[in-house]
């Protein structure tokens, strides 16, 4: 399912909105009569009737940067306009911006650097944010610039000022690598960007603090990990991925913990790795991952 | 990725040819032109250029009993004729007919017949053919025939003529469940329809006899079961479906083939499904699964 | 891990208790002289120091039903008397005796029962119970007895002392095999023996009605079921087996279900057949599984 | 199952050989007479008569290294001469020392060198050794010392010889972290000390060149590593630990081999970690993993 190494003149268009007959046929019509071949199709419908359409949909179209707009806008009238429907098109070989906050743990930011620096992951990494300092030389290592913004009680909302102005027009992703601070509404709403969180339990599940401590306590022979988009709800947003790992009665809540960070690393990879290819529509509390 | 109950009025499309601009845009004019509503589609395409093209499209079209001759025709003249494309055009609430081929062991035949009883497999079941009579009681209990028919060395082309005498224009789908027999690559000629094969193997590996014995010896810690069509080659057409269990050095070979035996009954079951869905498609020696 | 077929003169002795120095010296002190030899031995302490000591082990003695009292006391004396521990020796031919409740789903039940027939379980299924009267044909063709016990509000407390009536003497276990009534304490209490529970759910998450829906409304990318003892608290007992099923978008809030019925039939056999080779022991609210 | 931060005065006991009544109780008994409490115990054996007898005992003893050679003494004579063991005697304290081989490929280098880092692994890297230079600055950055040893058609036993200097004394482990080159029997022979490679498939099966791309071919559903000891045969040796994940057609050859790299590293990592904790009993081509 990955793409990493898109070929000059390949794009994605995502469609999401009301289903109604005829938008496969209208979507392709479009693309064709501007000369782009079909490489892949992904549609489904919740319901139907009544329901909601998503399709993802990668073309081949020679010279595609130069006829970018003029495409986009014979989708705009005809899907916009016309028919209603929210769609996003991008061209495969833009990689996308992803900046990573993280705190101590470095299982989840090295896996993603590592992956990132393979070619496994269709982005770039312009910063790496933390609340401590612990990481940065691990991090520049990787020739990628550190910042170190300390969050204290007190000082969150300078911090996020802080955060918000390293962030601002840098990136197009956010993504919490195990950074134990929460993000505020209003930086949210300012930042204008989607957050990927990896959260350290198999949602809803074993919520709050202790999770592995708590999971030994009650037996569990399965641990796990969710990635989900951030909501103001905290850990109640979109879910993305999800996988678990078996453990039994010989292991402590620290082996537990040390399993769990196996999952979490390759879960959040998997999530960002679908982000940055435009897998996933979110739908309400849902997600479609194609 | 079940439809075991489709509504009244869905139809699938699946079609497949080498690939070629276009192609998607076209099968789904053709498809709103004649009133359809599109409510899945799946598309691939082998490679970006000079590769092969794939597409399930699942619709709705009132009245499509009524309709669907006129709506293949129109299909073979512009997918056929002019697009040189195969296509096989089904109405969802017709269920196919499935043959079961049998031996002594029952836990794959009791899985299937169970599901179909449930609901949860699209197919009907006219036979249960084996060349032993030992479940002939348990089969009937489910109100459908048995048909007990030696296989003997020196017998197999009658009984191969028997079987087919049974199953010509009877069946859709033949499923070896744990079969022991080999089929003759006539038998498979005359038959004219998909068999099913369920595989006590992860494959390729530990082919021929006594393979949990084999892989006790070798200490595996994983074993697997794998759904495929059969081919005159035997064991070594398309693959559909495999699984694996996790086994460890204190279970004993038969423990292993109990293990065993519940990974086979579930990878048919899914197989089995699959195929009556029409979610699979066969291309050369690989399988593309919808 | 199974052993259904033990052979004659095999035995299964499990201790635990409060960990200390020469425990399983002690144990297995006392079986060599009494002249068995230890075919296998799981041992293990929640820690080093202060900890609770568990051990399972099998054993071979000729004659072990004429000699069966005579080791059970040299036990008492030893490890109970003197070392103060809790211990439990059966003989391994010696089937448990389990009575299954059950609502109108089949899935689990016949999953069960099949299994038995199999040999697989080293159990006798002397009755099946259902508040329903939907599934006493199915069970009768397996020549075990139904009884039909409705459970209507008011009726409650005299149904319970009815089950009671049918179960008193006669089982080992009791198994709800998606039975849909809460029992009450005082039914657990007079009852004595354990009573393993399936629950449609990756505990703890989703608890309540409609579990499948909500898990589909949240977008979860794995289902799963759990199998525990049954204490008043309800599905808060140990946790004895789980496992998970990857869904996806496609898959409505009944695929889920239907995933979920494979799912739960697998850990609930597991859980039982582990249950009736004594390989399971209980510690507070959390199991050890050998 | 990992202890990897063992604390002071804890040791580990394997014993393997023919089995008989009594070998538990004799082990623990000499354990027990010098004063080492159980921790953990495993024991198994392939038969209950005529069968292998293999057991692992982790205990607490104080002042261990001083009583180190005591016991060891005692244990021979009681297991060695008197009943014809085998048995090996570490202090847990005492970390495995562990030679990596690698050519290009960097995925599971890495993850042995960062996990051994985190503490999760009871080892130390005196060195890593390649035939090509590509990987030192990496290696070096972990400050651990990197050898560039050449491997040309012509110059093999040279090189050989050079590897056998670097290693010998040196190393109690030798791990193949996708070495491309083949050892040969006077290398492993002379080198004395286990070898274990991680192998790109899921064995046996699809052995030899170009896995992936001959699992492509064939429409598999999962695709696997296998770590393994090494024996002269190549791909031969006793498998310690097996994993697989699911691809489909929508992956294309080198999708399957960044997946297959997932697998590799995690498979090999579980292998090293339970050599190191002295987990693995060899017993002829099998392997018991406690």
């Amino acid at each position: 399912m990955t793409e990493q190494n898109p070929q000059q003149d390949h794009g994605r268009l995502i469609v999401q909105g009301a289903d109604r007959p005829g938008i496969v046929s209208s979507v392709s019509r479009v693309l064709t009569e501007h000369g782009a071949n079909i490489v892949a199709l992904d549609q489904s419908s919740s319901d139907p009737e009544g329901g909601r359409f998503f399709q993802r949909t990668v073309f081949h179209l020679p010279k595609l940067s130069m006829r970018f707009d003029e495409l986009n806008e014979a989708l705009r009238t005809k899907l916009g306009d016309e028919l209603g429907l929210d769609f996003h098109l991008v061209e495969a070989k833009r990689r996308k911006r992803v900046a990573i906050f993280v705190s101590k743990a470095d299982h989840c930011l090295l896996d993603l650097l590592w992956r990132q620096r393979r070619g496994e992951l269709s982005m770039t990494v312009p910063m790496v944010v933390s609340n401590h300092p612990d990481l940065g030389e691990e991090v520049r290592r990787f020739e990628i610039p550190f910042f170190h913004v300390p969050v204290e009680k007190d000082s969150k909302p300078a911090a996020e000022k802080e955060q918000l102005n390293l962030l601002n027009g840098n990136v197009d992703l956010l993504v919490l690598a195990r950074y134990m601070q929460i993000l505020s509404g209003d930086f949210l709403e300012e930042l204008g960007v989607p957050v990927i969180n990896i959260h350290h339990s198999f949602l809803p599940a074993f919520m709050g603090a202790g999770p592995y401590l708590r999971a030994k306590e009650r037996g569990v022979k399965l641990i796990g990990a969710t990635a989900h988009y951030v909501t103001e709800d905290l850990d109640e947003g979109p879910i993305i991925e999800q996988d678990v790992i078996r453990v039994s009665h010989r292991e402590s809540a620290r082996d537990l913990q040390r399993k769990g960070a196996d999952v979490e690393r390759s879960v959040l990879a998997r999530a960002v790795a679908w982000h940055c290819e435009d897998r996933i529509i979110r739908d309400g509390n849902t997600s479609v991952v194609f």
